[in-house]
């Protein structure tokens, strides 16, 4: 199993044979056919978004951070003032970005294992009236932490300001109701819980604040009003888009919806965290966050104290196996992540926790809690 | 023959099936499997410029448009002045992503059908001291033109300016040895003369200018410097690469290499070239270009005068024939464009002159001659 294990990673991810094979086909991008593609595309994760009035999904060519790149720059206007909560490394990219662009911002920092306050918000909102946009991502995927997205999104919209969601990780397997949810527009991913390949991304947006945002963004190659403007205009990207990834999206959502949509897929991903979970805190593992703020999307367990442990030991260990897991992102402890999105299903999780047991017992540690006192510089 | 014509257009492209086959694997991006196949990739693109010593391959997400905004944005910097010579879209293009960004930037313009010349050029560094850069397209894809690097480097670095080169259209199928060529960077696309797929772009850069420019870039996502000495420390993107994408350039330069590289492709691109024109002229059709100035890679046709003549059903007939042309992108002239590069070969070439003739047949139109007093707007 040297080559191709299974992702069990926050994307790229292992996708299904099907989605693959929809790459097998060169489109022509100015011609009907791919048009159409695109159109469909487009229709679907707005429908999956929930956002269909009033809203419209611009594809995104890139990894997700173009889409939060294009959304922040386009739609956050030099005379406003962007409010990022923060509590890891996606929404600390958050503030880099509009720091850069010269964007006012300001944050509202959490610690890396607990959610966000919608009661703080509403106080910060009360005593910053400058604040006219707030951006927060859905679930952070540094730590794998859901954030209460309804209850801050209602506190933005009480308050009179505009939300921008990164719900990267979160988009298709977790409901996300952008009718009934006041959010100026969400960016996610083709290559998460959607299951299609990297290089796609897309943002689902309010069209009337998309068209007045005309000029805003500093960059041609991001600006989100000028890229919509074109598509509505023509049916066309303004430059060449990733034609076999789309394809592949497409191909993806149908999947998608094969599955139950969001509900069929975010059914199968808790109980692929379920199986994780249980069977990690069996061999002695300690997760880092309680279960009520953990995302079935990936999963951060602290480092085993054990002096034998060593992660890159490990890692090749699960990969031998046919496991490839993900390095930890937290600030201040050792961690280590596992992942449940992709076409990965419970009994997957099971063979890697006990190719984890085998591993352990090959490193030599024979019990794998963390030192909970260790913190990081 | 309605779906999957044969792209005869500058982008996306027909590519090989090993190619589209290279793309059924799925990889962790921040696997050393990857890290490995990602630094074969950018070796291989770093020879294939002639630029191995002092130069270094940044990888770009995205279309080739991101990679040229990249490298604009991160090597000119604000108290630099910029000139671009222009003479079509991609010309503009370049002015436009300066402007955006604040930069000061000058621009000599030429008609759409003449080359830029390098002693105009010569004169405008001598009048103007305060331009540090001089931005150029090799091939300008608007209409096919071939400029003349070599001689525009020279002048450039002997007024002892830097030289940035959108080579998109030309790398891997034209010289470029940026070794002797003195220039500063060149952006290119896998979609083009290389025959990836779309989704990736590059930009090959003299190191010590990249490490120069830390934080230069307003942007983030696009940020060459920032990428560059991430992965310079980690061999791994700084966000989530198109892996599939990236798995597909390395087969197609594998491919490229078999074919007896830059020249072996530049050679069937010129023979392509020579049998579309040929057939054209036989059957009427003028190009907008003159041969010296006509590069191997798209050639812009004048649009028949006839009152018969719709280019809509025109590519129609030829795609239910196979063939997927392009529309023309003249300031002030109705064309139409066909390319030869891709996974397309003199036969293919005889086969859609042959459609033409058909296509015509069944329009009505006898001679497609086109009239040459005519502009637009």
């Amino acid at each position: 199993m040297d080559t191709e294990p299974l992702l069990l990673t926050p994307g790229p991810l292992t996708t299904s044979e099907r989605v693959r094979r929809a790459m097998m086909r060169d489109w022509g991008s100015r011609d009907a056919d791919f048009i159409r593609l695109n159109a469909e595309v487009c229709a679907r994760l707005l429908s999956i978004s929930g956002g269909v009035e009033r809203r419209v999904c611009v594809p995104w060519r890139g990894s997700g951070t173009f889409a939060v790149e294009a959304m922040i720059a386009t739609l956050v206007p030099p005379e406003g003032r962007l409010l990022v909560l923060r509590n890891g490394a996606y929404g600390a990219r958050m503030v880099e970005i509009a720091r850069r662009y010269g964007r006012d911002v300001v944050v509202q920092e959490d610690p890396e294992d607990r959610a966000h306050s919608p009661e703080r918000l509403d106080h910060r909102l009360a005593e910053d009236p400058a604040i006219t946009h707030v951006a927060v991502v859905h679930c952070e995927t540094t730590t794998g932490l859901l954030h209460p997205l309804a209850e801050l999104a209602a506190v933005v919209a009480r308050r009179g300001r505009h939300l921008l969601v990164d719900a990267m990780s979160s988009f298709g397997a977790l409901p996300l109701d952008v009718g009934r949810l006041p959010a100026l527009a969400v960016a996610a991913s083709a290559n998460k819980c959607l299951e299609g390949v990297p290089g796609l991304a897309f943002v689902i947006v309010e069209r009337e604040a998309l068209m007045a945002a005309q000029g805003v963004c500093p960059s041609l190659a991001l600006d989100l009003a000028a890229q919509y403007r074109a598509m509505a205009e023509t049916g066309q990207y303004r430059f060449t888009p990733p034609t076999h990834v789309l394809a592949a999206l497409r191909e993806a959502l149908l999947i998608h919806e094969e599955e139950g949509g969001v509900e069929g897929r975010g059914r199968r991903y808790r109980e692929n965290l379920r199986v994780l979970v249980a069977g990690m805190r069996e061999l002695g593992f300690r997760t880092l966050l309680s279960d009520e703020l953990q995302a079935p999307i990936i999963v951060t367990f602290l480092e085993p104290a054990s002096p034998s442990w060593c992660f890159d030991r490990f890692y090749d260990g699960l990969k031998r196996r046919g496991f490839a897991i993900y390095p930890g992102k937290l600030a201040r402890r050792p961690s280590f992540r596992i992942g449940c999105i992709g076409r990965v299903f419970p009994d997957d999780l099971r063979r890697a926790v006990a190719a984890v047991a085998e591993v352990l017992g090959e490193m030599g540690v024979d019990d794998p809690k963390p030192d909970l006192e260790l913190t990081m510089e």
